[in-house]
């Protein structure tokens, strides 16, 4: 199996305040194509020695992926450095110095002097063009191994690995085949969806399981490596089968698409729209629904109601009826929902009220405490939900998610009976 | 000034799912103790890489120290790899057995046979006691540098670094004290901040200054090294006293506090409050101004109004306002802020409203182009702005980031004619 070594570049690498995270991506893309990661390395900017870590690394790996140092400052020394390892040249490629030009134009402004030097391609290196930014990546086959330059900011660094390189390194080092699978679960944590499905997935030593979290959900994976990709995928649903029963209708995912891709394929094939009322989350719940291209189709709106005043002056709820249950309570969570819902004449209504912290709650609702309403033609249900008050950000987060959960199970009516963190 | 070389060893540290953040504490303690870390590798459990890679480092630099591989098991080769890189021996320490089954009986339970494996020390080394684990630590001086082997579980790493560590290191290597600012500047991009300051800080050797960008700002590290730290607060003033005529307004955090608690410390002292109204960002600005605790002080709430009917239905706006100049423009960006300031009776209002990507957009106001109003009691300003459409998120981010840039300078009462996106 091909090896490979990544090496990020950047002195602020070097620093207690970043760390690289790019190097996660590109051994995930890395591993999909059956090439192993067996070392990385941070280096900051200084020349010699990023030359001396290519060099090094171009001798022992077939694979040698640079990330970062291709910017337009005297500290990206990135090109430079590689030159040097390898013995050749660098020299200004017209084309590019077009392409950076015409980017500039493009934002109405005129290409400054020292982005020309951006521009510079080492000799024998094919040019791996940068729609989103304005150094382009770089590929070099040096002696029966490849070095890739790619740029070090990610919305730059992702698209162009997986659109210039992955196709590239397949064709250059045929190899296994490698099914996969990404799942999402939404409702339980970590620990108690691997208490859950350990003692299946243990079973087998390919497929490999691996369970990732983050964002209010957790992530499945699972990686079959074998001869065909048909043998993968067989082994891959002979899995599948035995695992699906164990989560149900937790199982929201089955391609890696997240909650808010889920829930709004949803609305648009329903044709139904939905409008929000925020109190905790203050808007992260309308900022996630709109992060997804096309939202307009079935998101209508929301109102942000973080105090009590503005509960009651910009969606009408009583002020007796806060004052008794607090605004924190299954009541005003309801009044949000449908109020939200009726203002804005949308199929559906979701509201979010809770304490996310560090101050605050109660000692029947301590902080972490979440109440979260659904608002729809026939009925509103209120669910309330107690998540780790690991922090404020935490907090928001699960909440944010589960409300689209929520939603997501409405439409599919079904039930909520298996909700993690759900509390009577 | 002594540099270092920081090795986390472990395979699972070169998979797509984990990371090694040991080393962002080991870099901010050595930096502490006037120790450049000059490089960070991540090597797995194979003894001779690892070997390698320590002959490597330690051919280099004067300190290097490995994190993790000290456990019980057979994945466990740090002391061994290290006594191959240095030609040294290996032999079982009696006292640290002792130690171990004492640790074990202290939990009621008897040493397995294969922790003795963790007893065993290399030649010369000395023993670095870890009340916290069975594995302790070792120190080895070697023609005149230092290899030093550290569990890898941060509950044992760091005390043990602290108490057993940072003393010897100050002993063998007495050396200077480090002085650090973090300023945050809005409202231009990396390369053009770097432009307009680079003539100034090359001129310096020391300190050190790295920019960052990421979020909407660009931040400046400022690092200088000296004898006594009064020395390097002086180098510091005296290179902040010639970069602050030339960031000027844009520079709006001496402390790194980010732009939502920046602005939201002025909101307080001034006792005033906002409210948003969105479109494009759909709930990101007030997810980002909630995301600091205690901000209901301030913020009273506001507008999610996606779509056309909205900002008619929820603000009302004139429908024949939008048709004559399309909801993406200075007229209704300045509706949006007068009316969510209006109602909420709050003494600011904010809006946003632009073409977030990928599709959308007209010929004079392609993606990226968003307007910003900021309504006051007396005067609303409203802005145009072309951010580079390099995707949606980076768009919206912008647009929420600029916002409460234009905030602030109302705020202050200063204009916006810095500002780098801006377009007339």
């Amino acid at each position: 199996m091909p090896e490979a070594e990544i090496i990020a570049v950047g002195s602020e690498l070097l620093t207690p305040q970043r760390i690289d995270t790019n190097s996660l991506f590109l051994t995930e893309q890395l591993n999909l194509l059956g090439i192993e990661v067996v070392r990385k390395s941070i280096v900051g900017d200084n020349r010699d020695r990023l030359a001396g870590a290519v060099r090094e690394a171009h001798g022992r790996a077939a694979v040698v992926i640079l990330c970062g140092g291709l910017g337009p400052t005297e500290d990206d020394i990135t090109r430079e450095a590689v030159a040097d390892a390898l013995g050749r040249e660098i020299a200004l490629n017209a084309d590019v110095v077009a392409a950076i030009e015409a980017r500039f134009r493009r934002f109405r402004r005129v290409m400054a002097e020292r982005n020309r030097k951006q521009a510079d391609v080492i000799a024998g290196a094919e040019v791996l063009p940068n729609p989103r930014g304005t150094a382009p990546g770089q590929w070099i086959e040096d002696g029966g191994g490849v070095i890739v330059l790619l740029p070090g900011p990610p919305a730059e660094m992702k698209p162009l690995f997986t659109e210039q390189c992955a196709g590239r390194l397949r064709a250059r080092f045929p190899s296994q085949a490698i099914g996969v699978r990404f799942w999402r679960v939404a409702g339980m944590g970590e620990s108690s969806l691997d208490e859950l499905i350990a003692p299946v997935y243990t079973r087998y030593a390919n497929p490999v399981v691996t369970l990732l979290t983050g964002g209010g959900d957790v992530q499945i994976h699972m990686r079959a490596r074998c001869a065909t990709l048909d043998e993968a995928e067989r082994l891959l649903d002979e899995l599948s089968a035995h695992l699906e029963p164990l989560l149900g209708d937790r199982l929201y995912s089955r391609n890696g698409d997240p909650m808010e891709i889920v829930t709004g394929k949803m609305l648009r094939e329903l044709g139904e729209t939905v409008a929000v009322a925020e109190s905790c989350t203050g808007g992260m719940l309308g900022g996630r629904i709109t992060s997804v291209a096309g939202s307009s189709d079935y998101f209508r709106g929301g109102f942000l109601v973080y105090t009590d005043s503005m509960k009651t002056e910009l969606l009408g709820i009583d002020a007796a009826l806060i004052e008794a249950h607090t605004a924190v309570s299954d009541a005003v969570a309801r009044e949000m929902a449908e109020r939200a819902r009726a203002k804005t004449q949308s199929s559906w209504g979701v509201s979010v009220t809770g304490y996310a912290g560090p101050d605050g709650g109660t000692r029947d609702d301590p902080v972490g405490t979440v109440y979260i309403g659904v608002a729809g033609a026939h009925e509103t249900e209120v669910r309330r939900f107690l998540f780790p008050p690991i922090d404020r950000e935490h907090v928001r987060t699960f909440a944010a998610h589960t409300a689209l959960d929520l939603l997501r199970r409405r439409m599919l009516r079904i039930g909520t009976s298996g909700l993690f963190f759900s509390r009577e």
